[in-house]
């Protein structure tokens, strides 16, 4: 059974709502939506936004198919059969803007809108929330991983332990755009271009006759740049010394070995160890990988200690995002057609942070002209053009608003972007090459101080005056 | 883009390795393979075991296509292009023995066993191991929040939260498995034939001009057993109001309403005083569902709590099973092929726990004549005959392997199924329902102190004396 067709990768909920607003006549008006989170993962001071890319062959292939069709015809007895007819046609013909991979986003700014008819709108919420927030997951905790190994290589080894197939190839590319040089995953490798890599695993040396056999013959075969996992029996007092033993003889025929992989024991005592006893040899270029349930604090502190580590395998802390492994990406109804005009909805809660900012948004990095630094993001109403036309602008705390501040000679850089204008593909995907070199960009924009994986300062995200007064109408007006 | 084909979901140094092997001439060598676990997730005394019927369709389906051999020949310039002429031939040819889905499982016994050339095992290990790791995860997950709601409608809400498309569905089924009632995944519906569920999101609410205008509304669409959520604007006040007004407009039409939905705030209050609204309303009828970042700790709490909670929808937590999101199962080489002989291997580690079990193995389910309770999970050579003939058997722990005790007058239940023999499938894949009946009798194997979610009794599983002892030998042997 291999059935890709994504258009039921979604919440029957969502089809029930479908249903109603075709009951009621109601599925062609028109409807906004926002995606975007509140709280940002891991203590850590901005998300890597990804997923683009998977949402937009996501929206380019949906349609009912006859097995969707059946499906829904026989687990819904509810279902008028002229609907069944009317999702056959389906077809989404709205508009999406987002924001592009690899940019930096922060909690509480827009970063996908779609404006479409509420029956089409409903439809995508499940899916592009599920590829939003797992892929700009991993992304960002890989970019911490970047962080505290700037120069170093890091590879991505999760595959065994992810959450099933399409996250081992997701996460792969999302670990890529944040900056990972390559990944063991091989369908990965082939779908989007990432450069793979591997070693060999304990079962190489295990189906040889011994260590040092297996090692001449995993050289012999796959001789560029070999790297040999060295703590199948005792690292130091077989596996090193059996490596250097190859790595001589690699020498004699006019070869070089590329490196050995400690995968246990004391990463900082065994590379130090280990670095020692191959510059000892002459073997100063064979570097050294490491890997075993690393992530951003374990190669922080192992740095700290002075392993002399080249290379790291990241595999499980990354591809799940184990210390959280869930980004709550929400989409949320900001405007509704009522009576032929678009008006703003808001959302009441209990909790004041989830009360929802009313009406159709755009979002504006504001990028001083004097430090060439983003000085805050700027969520506005459409229509508001204070920010386009550079006038100055009051940035006070969504909280405390009494507290605010004024910023003048800026650039305002619009983050959302048309991806779909009337259900048509505007958006010419970049390479991931592209996309890479733009979040180094994005990065650069940045103070450090925002970058920092401990305790970030808090990068800030400003409503407009207009929009926050329109939140606080709608919320005075369910109160009364 | 979609490209189904799951042969290259594998680590690049699997592929090294086969390649490896075929230069020296050793592709075809046998060698047994065991898949096991180390350390049982969030604590809990048992694993529900999952993943097989993905592996058995994943087996069935490898075969290196032209868009594989092409990408392999691109990315690897090492590789003779005769060995991409051996992996277009390429079929598992092998054996697989496994632990059949929904039963209860422990550390350190064998759960899948492969049995095949080195060069077609080799292939296999990291999808394998993707596959089971994430499905056995969070069946355990679903089975412990089961554990807390014995008597609850469950329902599978995770799909917006999952890591990607694939965790979504296998995740639903594994829930489903382990006792859940329902997905709102409308795919994994379809597919597998779990029961859909749905209400209603917020937007229904804000895409119409009041909340009660809406809850009518959704009642005319889906009379049936329909569900509204109670919570957009102000759910005493507000929501259960206006719901109960609709239940008694739905009475006058000889209509039942099936509940109300609390999705925030705080659910022992609201659930409580709903109750009574509903109840002092002649509403008795009426359910009460809960959603809101659940996981079987707040359940639990909960339901203590005197919360008057119906039925749950569980998501972020279940499908991220966010609490340990990675199971570490591995893929051990046991024995391979010497001189004609097969003989056992091992691995030696610093880490005690980390030294693996040499030699191709079986695993049987020592379950008491006297109580029809399962007494011990008993791990032996094959060839070993103890078991099978009923013997009395020494039961000693594996690291105070002084301590010790005798069983006798039991039932030996094998664990490991034949699935496929010499590449041909012999085993039928059961039907969902069946594996979930199969659960449920795994489960009255078991004294509840073993299932327990808190602190639970360490359920045994010893080594044969021979399997020990063999161990020993090997481990003395590298030592000299």
């Amino acid at each position: 059974m291999t059935y890709d067709n994504l258009t039921l990768h979604t919440d029957k909920y969502q089809i029930n709502m479908m249903y109603a607003h075709w009951i009621h006549g109601t599925l062609n008006h028109k409807a906004v939506f926002e995606v975007f989170f509140r709280k940002l993962p891991f203590g850590n001071g901005y998300a890597v936004f990804a997923g683009l890319e998977r949402i937009v062959r996501y929206v380019n292939s949906l349609h009912f198919d006859d097995a969707a069709i059946q499906y829904l015809s026989e687990q819904e007895e509810q279902y008028d059969p002229a609907f069944l007819d009317k999702l056959r046609g389906f077809r989404f013909g709205g508009n999406i803007s987002s924001v592009e991979e690899g940019t930096i986003v922060f909690p509480n700014e827009p970063l996908i809108r779609v404006e479409a008819t509420i029956f089409e709108a409903q439809l995508l919420e499940t899916a592009m929330l599920n590829f939003m927030n797992f892929q700009t997951l991993i992304a960002t905790k890989a970019s911490r991983i970047r962080q505290v190994a700037p120069d170093d290589t890091l590879m991505e080894f999760g595959t065994r332990r992810a959450q099933e197939a399409d996250a081992a190839i997701w996460g792969a590319r999302a670990s890529y755009i944040a900056g990972f040089d390559a990944t063991s995953n091989m369908r990965a490798g082939m779908l989007f271009g990432i450069p793979s890599k591997g070693t060999h695993a304990h079962a190489w040396v295990q189906s040889n006759d011994s260590e040092e056999i297996a090692f001449e013959r995993y050289a012999e075969a796959l001789p560029n740049q070999v790297t040999l996992l060295v703590d199948t029996y005792d690292t130091l007092r077989s596996g090193v010394p059996n490596a250097i033993k190859i790595a001589k003889q690699m020498e004699l025929k006019g070869k070089r070995m590329g490196g050995i992989r400690l995968d246990s024991g004391d990463l900082a005592y065994l590379s130090k160890t280990a670095r020692t006893m191959l510059d000892e040899a002459g073997l100063s270029y064979v570097v050294i990988v490491a890997s075993n349930d690393l992530d951003e604090n374990i190669i922080f502190n192992l740095k700290a200690q002075g392993a002399k580590i080249d290379s790291w395998g990241v595999g499980t802390q990354l591809i799940t995002a184990a210390d959280q492994p869930a980004l709550g990406g929400v989409y949320k109804l900001v405007a509704r057609e009522k009576d032929g005009e678009l008006v703003p909805v808001i959302k009441i809660s209990g909790n004041p942070e989830k009360v929802s900012n009313p009406g159709r948004k755009d979002v504006f990095r504001i990028v001083s002209r004097e430090t060439g630094k983003a000085v805050a993001d700027y969520v506005a109403l459409t229509g508001e053009n204070e920010v386009q036309q550079g006038k100055k602008l009051k940035l006070f705390d969504k909280v405390h608003s009494y507290i605010y501040r004024y910023v003048d000679n800026y650039d305002a850089k619009p983050l959302l972007t048309p991806i779909f204008v009337d259900g048509r593909q505007v958006y010419e995907l970049p390479t991931l090459d592209q996309i890479r070199s733009h979040h180094q960009q994005q990065l650069a924009l940045f103070w450090p101080e925002y970058l920092r994986k401990l305790n970030p300062a808090e990068y800030p995200v400003n409503l407009s005056t207009t929009a926050w007064e329109l939140k606080m109408d709608l919320i005075h007006q369910y109160q009364a």
